[in-house]
């Protein structure tokens, strides 16, 4: 690589800090076997899928001062699903390890994700290859890649592929479905003795793979930082100019947890979170007259502006819209066949959707602003559904409270300005160059991944817990990945996954929201988080989120 | 203050640097005089408006052995216009040079911008108060305000206010407009004998504010780095992913230096600058031709991905929407007293202006997307004309765009895919923590105003050089303002304005960008900056940006 920024430059030299279990390096490690482990729901279904590899026990290694000889082994490695800050450095972690237990191990790359694999389409790292990646962000490294490793024949045609290159271990980074893969890929090989073990990675800037076993997702650490530095930055215009409200979307489908950890961090007026919306079964208007109240009660005491957090996924958790959209979903593939639709203008358009949905459904959608209507009628995706995430839910809430504000005005109940800006924070947080944290934790968690490639597992995820600590007292291990799943409807069918973790309104992290939700809203406790910082103060650069600490606190108290 | 931030709390401990002359302290300072100056241009016009300021010497500070005492004196600080990091810095400098001049000295902060002077708003700082603020972003220290003081009632209330505080010194930190109105207020309270002295401080993150005396306007620096910042991670994104060409507008009305710097720093596959679209006299077509050229050429490469990156103020720089606009704005005020117009639906609305617009104008406005058409017919502005703003030029090009590349596949020239992301950066930019540079300028430029005061300065902007090197070798001194003005027409008047710098296409900066830009449309330079650091290798913490880089290094070739 020529052409490097400054901080890429530094940042290529950083040493990622180890566990101190494994510090000494891979052919000094003693596993420890805890008991038997079972699913987490749905226990004789999942058994069942996965005859030879249910029911293992969770791992944990400690350092040995004997030295144990690693035989040779190839490993391939695979990027898969949406990017996430630091899985070069889990590739980097788990090369050094490698490398380290013998020289003569290789680690091959598959190219563009699960696809790499099941085509054949690989590189072989080496020493020059690795260093111009180290520490940092994107997954630009071998690409990624969205095909699931899910059928009879993908497997197949992997295991050609891993036989021809006499590689004995695959390790898959990715969110709750790839690592379910990875699950149904371990029980795969084991059932037709090929001979090859995979280890799974949890990666994911959502925040939504962790349960007991899996404290956090890595990415979720150096996304939301990133994206608290934006709207600390916009805060803290909002309070200087004091003439806008700004409406932030924050991206995450289904759950809310990055919205969540960005407030906490920056502490704005109005966050809206996706699992209370959906539990509490807040309308669209309900939701509409809980900010309206907020801007009106601001204005009274010469506050016109503020900061709403939005989380991506917020219009498919309120009820009446997720039964229109589903609706919607419905009726369009027919329309889509009939010409009167489809040579129709916009407003012909709009008007025979009207007609076509439940007379509930029609009158919700007649309540929409017409940029949401036109967005709703836009390409379909790949299934023929509506694009949840083209709906600019920011300009949604805007529209409709300048409807609702006005409304008030002419009722003598409001006499605020109301001018607003929006923004939509996604891509920008997840190729970031990962936090110290997400560094440190996701080199560990590759070097993690050989130590249990070399002890023989298979069917596991990569574990290092213990992590509001400092580094070296991180706990490595492995968790089987059929402990964490469930049996869930999806397409019709009942299939294995991974449960995913959707934000808790008992647990502490909403927790800390809720207390503070009325006195955040009018008295702009404004924190601004600024730039990550990889350099300095320890108490800057190697903290970790909000959540967390909360989550570790909450579960050191329940002890 | 409470809560505040990790990086807060070490960043309230940072230590700006000032150049070596003025590190001993105001007592300590020798002023030497340069020769009489005369204005950029339309001398004889400036010299008659500003009689008694007129032709004054540039000044230079050194340090001196011998100590002068400093008499007793009141300064008043305004910050004038848009957010800029670094502002804080200003008033923390000025405070600490008036402080240890002389500690009966004091300094009042007038709250809201220009209107605190004329409406008596203030606050008087003490330690905590200014403790609270140093190296922080934002304006919310007095906060800020856009009222133009230029009127003869404005300056007869701002010195009653003045004489009421016992003031003898104004602070105006402000943009081109703002130092324009401080010059006008010096020369007015000479000529009433006011004996109050106006100095100014260079601030605007659009690097306009800048000339043979002045190398660059505070906050730039900043505003551009974390712009930066977020156009390189999503180059790591688009480059990782290979899905989407990502459209970046980055905010700058009227000159296209912060896009350009932006993309100096990352080095994306397209950059527009308007200043090159209107000299070349570029129309909308042609730009939508140069962009669909890059997108097809990179598609027969297989990278149906990439980067744009768009000044905001584009649209008025393209000859025929700049006229069509004109046009809009003149026919408008009569339409909205219109009801025919007025009770119409959108579609009436469209129809009625196109009716009214000149035939070439009319057309121009029928080839726009509808969203496009829809946002011009958004509320005015308070001058009644068109928010050009408000127009989403990223979305603009983008659907026209696709109108060319469907095209374009229907001729069987193109055969890629062209899935996009939008994006506008702007005030995620303006009160990020400043950077060292920021920080250390702002500190400097607001220690040396006070010194222009001691020495009984007025009418000059505090000016600090030299800045691509080492913080003690920076030059402080001043710069008398007439000496940047020239007239200009404004509102159908020629009125006296401080010359805005726009992005010359001969100088250095432009010529980086032109000589390298077909290398990166197809090559993927990409260059990843990163967050701003605040600790750590001074070759990451304490550069400035590329544009002051070249522009010195082309300085300096021609000594």
């Amino acid at each position: 690589m020529t052409n490097l920024s400054p901080l890429q430059i530094e940042r290529l030299k950083y040493q990622p800090k180890l566990p101190s279990s494994l510090a000494n390096g891979i052919s000094h490690l003693i596993m420890n076997e805890g008991s038997a482990t079972e699913a987490v729901a749905n226990k004789e279904d999942i058994k069942n899928l996965f005859k030879n590899t249910y029911g293992k026990p969770t791992v944990t290694f400690q350092t040995s001062t004997e030295a144990v000889e690693c035989s040779q082994r190839n490993v391939g490695v695979i990027l898969s699903g949406g990017q996430a800050p630091g899985g070069h450095n889990v590739i980097a972690g788990l090369y050094d390890a490698l490398k380290q237990a013998n020289p003569e191990n290789k680690l091959y790359g598959f190219l563009g994700g699960p696809s790499g694999i099941i085509e054949g389409k690989y590189v072989e790292f080496n020493d020059k290859f690795i260093d111009d990646y180290r520490n940092t962000g994107g997954f630009d490294i071998i690409g990624s890649g969205r095909t699931k490793l899910e059928t009879e024949e993908q497997f197949q045609s992997s295991w050609e592929v891993c036989k021809k290159l006499n590689i004995s271990a695959v390790v898959i980074i990715g969110g709750d479905d790839s690592n379910t893969n990875a699950a149904m890929l371990a029980e795969w090989f084991v059932a037709h003795n090929a001979d090859i073990q995979v280890i799974g990675c949890p990666k994911t800037i959502d925040g939504d793979l962790k349960n007991d076993q899996i404290e956090i997702s890595f990415g979720f650490d150096t996304a939301t930082k990133t994206y608290g530095e934006l709207i600390g930055n916009i805060e803290r215009d909002a309070n200087s100019a004091k003439k806008y409200w700004h409406f932030v979307k924050i991206m995450g489908r289904s759950a809310s947890h990055v919205a969540l950890e960005a407030a906490l961090q920056t502490q704005p007026n109005i966050t809206l979170i996706s699992e209370e919306v959906e539990q509490k079964k807040m309308s669209l208007s309900s939701i509409i007259d809980y900010m309206a109240d907020i801007i009106v009660r601001r204005s009274q005491i010469g506050k016109n502006f503020g900061i709403a957090v939005i989380p991506e996924g917020l219009i498919e958790f309120i009820p009446e819209l997720k039964a229109m959209i589903a609706n919607l979903n419905d009726v369009m593939p027919a329309l889509e066949k009939d010409s009167k639709y489809t040579n129709g203008s916009d407003a012909d358009k709009i008007s025979i959707i009207e007609n076509s949905l439940s007379s509930e459904n029609s009158s919700v959608f007649k309540s929409l602003p017409s940029l949401i209507k036109s967005q709703l009628l836009m390409d379909r995706d790949p299934h023929g559904n509506v694009q949840v995430s083209k709906i600019e839910t920011e300009k949604l809430l805007i529209s409709m409270l300048e409807e609702k504000l006005s409304q008030l005005k002419k009722e003598g109940k409001y006499t605020g300005k109301f001018a607003t800006q929006s923004h939509f924070f996604g891509y920008e947080g997840r190729c970031a160059f990962p936090s110290n944290f997400d560094a440190d934790y996701c080199y560990s968690l590759g070097y993690n991944a050989f130590a249990l490639i070399n002890f023989g597992m298979t069917g596991y995820l990569s574990s290092v817990r213990n992590l509001t600590e400092p580094a070296n007292n991180w706990l490595a291990g492995g968790v089987p990945l059929t402990m964490m799943m469930n049996m869930e409807r999806r397409h019709g069918e009942m299939k294995p996954v991974i449960k995913k973790a959707l934000v808790e309104l008992d647990g502490p992290v909403f927790k800390k929201l809720e207390t503070n939700r009325e006195d955040w809203a009018m008295n702009d406790r404004y924190l601004f988080p600024g730039a990550i910082q990889y350099f300095g103060p320890a108490s800057v650069c190697d903290i970790t989120t909000v959540t967390l600490k909360l989550e570790s606190e909450s579960r050191l108290a329940e002890v």
